[in-house]
């Protein structure tokens, strides 16, 4: 059974997003060092309204985008009647912010961020996710990213990551090129504290094989509201150190092109697979704010193929498969071996 | 009544589109004059394949992509029985020629064409249209685009141009930006030769009531296929011209930059809104022929409002909404002040 959401219940999460814009526009300005965000308010004529935020040509970001709304309505869009039928004929409320950070330097990743909450009559649920996308990976920043995130979900729960790492690993993943996103991180969606933690439809991995393996778990309001709380902070801590101890590495035209090319992958997985954005643009949603996430430049090459024995090859074959990065001894060893380890 | 597809019409449709990519390369190679096309040519595993053909880097074509493709198999796609229910249970064969074109010079426009044919048991049909996206636009070569492809059409019936032009309009339009994806040109699709000319789903525009006022039109296997022909013929008449014309402008970082500013709205159209594309990379086609239309090199930028009294706001206020070319007075007379006529 579902548990009612508590009084205050969208006033909290409001704050809680909102607040979480503001830290990591912060937190990110001050990493930055040379450019501020430029914000824009906007209202939705049909209820509600946002905070959109870039900061362009930085010292380190070319692009930062990092988005805050709260909109409601009286009637729900079809996509989320279909997948939640039980919202139907209720009023709805729905809130989120989200960021994508496209760096410079091609040895800084690029980076995902969206925590969310939706309500309508007797349903509600938190959803959300982080993950990175690097084109020159070292195995320490990527273990680095999860770690942070797993400490996050399993301050709340010891359950949470095991099946929020593989459903990342699942929604940010482009069938038409068999390959991932980029290294993962967490992803998940319709946390109402009721059932099974994997919440996906019409898909059969590794998440939901391992969500029935636990089996049910119940959740309050608040325990998933501390687990978005969580999450969302643990992002600046996640990505940070990255971006400082890489900001140092020298490149050249051959990186930046690779990293451009990369970029097409990116634009590919957001205009084809994204769920929001596609949903966004087809329902007349604030187009500026939805494809602030596309990077600033972006290149396609016909019949692309990287050189053995290279690490736009390591990229392409290892680091946009899912992997168990923590625990691969063979994984470790071989980025030990190619120096790009640590 | 369908009537029935001659003796060798799979072959017949098969030569005319091979021949098209045949004749056009030809023809670009000898507009580029500096590089040559490569081919690569791909099987598909349950029937069919094609030949993808690149010239990169040339002195007129950033990029130009040819692909010529004959597929077959014995089950349809699903997409194609909810749009054609008769066809089902029926063996089916595809066969099409399509290009797109990205010129260097930012005055020189980008171009599209496709020309296809499809059979499966009693049902055939053909389909296709050529449409061009200029950045900085003279009124003139747009008419020049118009014209030739009116008069391919009108060799075989003076009613098509009339709705082929609106079609093309409609079906190139990125609803998210309310933006033409350029000047348009012609578009046609399921002519069978029976009913009405206008068989598109479930949209009610211009085209929808143009294509009722002229009534139902008969057509043969044969005048179709002289349609495709014509059509296909008209490219090269109706594009080289254009090149040839404004290869000499200068330009400078400026118009370049609003050039790949706006090939982001061509990567917009292509992966959020092309039924062709979409449906490619959902269903395990050759990614890399597919997206052989995206541009080597696009650029976004949130909030970007071109200024008053620009180039670049001409085309984004004028040229990339549906017009009458030849028959508005004010719109010539607006080019010949602007100093965009010719």
């Amino acid at each position: 059974m579902l548990s009612s959401p508590p009084k205050e219940s969208r006033s909290k999460a409001k704050s809680l997003l909102k607040n979480l814009q503001d830290k990591i526009c912060n937190g990110l300005e001050a990493l930055d060092g040379e450019k501020k965000f430029i914000e824009e308010s906007w209202i939705r004529p049909e209820g509600g309204g946002g905070r959109s935020r870039v900061l362009k040509n930085g010292k380190v970001f070319e692009q930062a985008g990092v988005n805050f709304s709260e909109v409601y309505g009286s009637e729900l869009p079809p996509s989320i009647i279909s997948q939640r039928p039980e919202a139907k004929g209720h009023e709805w409320f729905a809130t989120g912010t989200s960021l994508v950070l496209h760096p410079k330097n091609p040895y800084i990743p690029t980076v995902h961020l969206n925590y969310r909450y939706f309500e309508a009559g007797p349903v509600w649920w938190f959803g959300g996710g982080a993950d990175l996308t690097p084109y020159y990976p070292y195995l320490t920043d990527v273990r680095h990213f999860h770690q942070t995130h797993r400490d996050a979900c399993e301050r709340i729960d010891i359950n949470l990551h095991k099946v929020f790492k593989p459903w990342c690993d699942e929604y940010f993943y482009l069938k038409h090129r068999n390959e991932s996103r980029g290294i993962g991180g967490i992803f998940y969606d319709y946390q109402d504290g009721s059932g099974s933690l994997y919440k996906g439809k019409n898909i059969n991995g590794l998440a939901n094989e391992i969500s029935n393996k636990i089996g049910e778990i119940q959740f309050s309001w608040d325990d998933l509201y501390s687990l978005a709380k969580n999450c969302g902070d643990a992002f600046l801590p996640a990505y940070e150190p990255i971006v400082k101890k890489r900001l140092k590495n020298q490149y050249s035209q051959k990186e930046r092109d690779f990293q451009l090319y990369r970029r097409g992958r990116y634009v590919e997985f957001n205009l084809v697979w994204d769920r929001g954005t596609i949903f966004g643009l087809q329902t007349n949603g604030r187009t500026e704010s939805i494809l602030m996430s596309l990077p600033p430049l972006a290149r396609w090459e016909y019949g692309y193929v990287p050189s053995e024995h290279t690490r736009e090859k390591y990229l392409t074959e290892i680091f946009t498969k899912p992997q168990d990065w923590h625990d691969d001894e063979d994984l470790e060893k071989f980025c030990i071996d190619k120096k790009i380890f640590d």
